[in-house]
């Protein structure tokens, strides 16, 4: 049985493409494209099992309040959460008979894949590094998936008990060890042409793991999306984050 | 307090690097090198938490059996283990106060876990291929890790309910899509120069993950020698593959 | 002083990348925007020193034929140019006074720039191999630039005196050394998300060399046309082949 | 005919690689290995054409000046060559009848030709940026051939009239952009395992082109060695650098 999915903001460019994205599966089955003024009631008429969410601050708390309540889960990329609004979420996901939630930053599953991956090696090497790669237009450096990654992988080295990396330089020129991230060297590089990749390289005695994921296109939201849409169901409450659905 | 170790085989080659590796440790204390002839009784005498084997196959058997009588754990890169050896080690496992063992036939860290990895990402992909570097003077293609490698991803495929690769592929040059195993394409490289490497190359709309593995020096082994020395004592009876200890 | 070009074709596609690629250059000044319909004359009252012509076969020998009389460069990516068009074209350039001509059927620099280094590192190394990765919607593999790659490779091996390559190969799955062009291996990837990439890896007693090109847009072609414009005058007559403006 | 070949420092450990990687090959002949003590005379006696001097400051000169003088032709890896020598041994080699001279601080074929692709690709290119990868005992950061790569690089791009590149970041952690050689960023990376990496990478629109250098094994010098064994006949005079002899 495929599982039922509207989609809300279905006429915007990401809307789109998620439109296509289902309709492209056998297992999804797209029953409802609600843009903004379409009435929410269609999406229980037409039993909408989950909801996709990509639309505005403004009106994506109407529509989590209305789609919870009904027992439809929710895959939400829509941004402006807060605090507060986390924590008016998690209440409605309590309610007897509620829908689940995903809210997440990013749903490009190899940037979010790599965290989650590198996060596991890291504590079994001693020596990790991190560089990203974009376009020469974008304004900081490092991006914040690369500083988000580092201190993943800080954070894992601390808990299995490594302590700092080897590093014998005497003699520098300013800037070539990069940028320092809770002790995690990351390096930026500007390339013409590129969109978004990053690359973790550890490494061990006599070898090296490297974890590489490449963006070549803005739009790779959507097979994120559809790892949200199929495991919903299994993962109750509110969940922050498309890496809670990719660990083992 | 440090893990006392003893390192039989201690003057072969490999046994002569875990020495090394287990001294420049500070977590580990080196008490014992034993090598042919000499009394395992030395091991108990300088009260041995953790020995690892690496000598022959007519000697490990008798190795394990004192050892695990003795309650001390073994960390195993011997060959040599079929079904009965192993059924053998097992039962001994099984008495009271017996030792862990961990009985591997690849402790190069990288190339473990990046199978263990791949398995992991295999599921989130729409298509997976692998290629393998080593030098021209391998006799085999691909080489075991890779095709060990294919079959783990196409089943962690097959457990997702993922089904055949896109391959639009009509007109080719007999092998240019690579060996199939288990319906992923594996490709061999043989360059002068290289030592072992291996790439896992994911895809999904609009990006790719690459997990890559690299091995400089054949001498790779310790850090994952190491791995089994300090988790060995969380692992009961015996394991066999050092992926059991490399996963979450 | 800015270069004078004219762009016909330029509705189209291509041509209005182009005319956007000319338009953003400070060396370049882009003088006339022709297409189906137009006056040449055009050009020649706006003095355009250079046209670039992305057209059709039914127009472009049209285009040539007025612009080499009026002593007008021609950069074309126009199709269809079999062994009679060339001698034609040829023909006109030996006129007095006549434009000079470069068609190429590749002006994606980074692709032609991997052949040309290749050929120039080919002859220093002991093996060779090349490996493609395109969409997995490709229907033939290997590609035809990487046919065209390790063709240009080999040759460069023969004049160098290199013999056959080294490979121990005994026992093997079927296709697991690549296709074999000309004695070279080549493999080829097909991943979702990727676009057109290659890879070339040579290696020598301890060490490798890679060249890699990495085409994330379709529309890679104007930094190749740029050289095209601003180096024709320097070329004589008729070129086939952005590769001889890139060789030193 | 196969070329006669001569070693001195034959006895040492980078002379002893250079005696078996001559003795390997069918178009060179091994007629002497001298090291301390033994008479040149040898070298005429036996017909040498060319020698190999991997040995001492205090004795390189005496070889090169008795060598040169016999019509034999010199291949130098030996250190400690400042202005003067250098121009003592160019004065030699004028002499009626002279030897030529090869004397090169880096016989690593692949990082030579790193150099030498990188330089000539440059030009092509609207960025730049280098990364290298050591072991974590290095000293310096970023290493000399890095910098050296980075210098080429800069003046391809003023010779070919590019300007500064883009770079539009306006927020960063400090070094996450790299150190800045001649203004092309470049990157260090410390990793356990690794021993001597180098990639370059060029940014274009849509595209990009790497070259990547690996050395795996210190003894990675026999290649290069060998090249100007081959090509020293043709090149008269002095020549300093192994980059001379691989330039088309």
């Amino acid at each position: 049985m495929a599982i039922k999915v509207g989609v809300l903001g279905a006429h915007g460019r990401v809307g789109q493409a998620i439109v296509e994205g289902v309709s492209a599966e056998d297992d999804l089955e797209l029953v409802a494209e609600i843009d903004r003024g379409d009435d929410l009631q269609q999406l229980v008429d037409a039993h909408a099992e989950v909801i996709v969410d990509f639309t505005q601050p403004d009106s994506v708390m109407g529509n989590l309040e209305f789609c919870i309540a009904h027992g439809i889960h929710c895959v939400v990329g829509t941004t402006g959460f807060d605090k507060e609004r986390l924590a008016q979420v998690e209440e409605w996901t309590k309610q007897d008979g509620a829908g689940n939630v995903l809210i997440a930053p990013n749903f490009a599953i190899s940037a979010v894949l790599t965290m989650v991956l590198a996060k596991q090696a890291a504590k079994f090497f001693e020596t990790a590094e991190v560089i990203e790669f974009h376009h020469p237009t974008k304004l900081d450096a490092p991006s914040g998936t690369a500083i988000h990654t580092a201190e993943g992988i800080a954070a894992a080295r601390k808990e299995a008990g490594l302590g700092e990396m080897p590093d014998a330089t005497e003699k520098q020129l300013d800037g070539a060890r990069g940028a320092n991230v809770d002790g995690i060297p990351v390096h930026a590089v500007r390339t013409r042409g590129m969109v978004a990749h990053e690359e973790v390289i550890f490494g061990a005695q006599g070898q090296s793991l490297t974890i590489r994921q490449d963006s070549y296109d803005r739009a790779s939201f959507t097979p994120g999306v559809l790892v949200g849409v199929r495991q919903i169901a299994d993962h109750p409450g509110l969940v922050v984050g498309l890496d809670k659905y990719l660990v083992l």
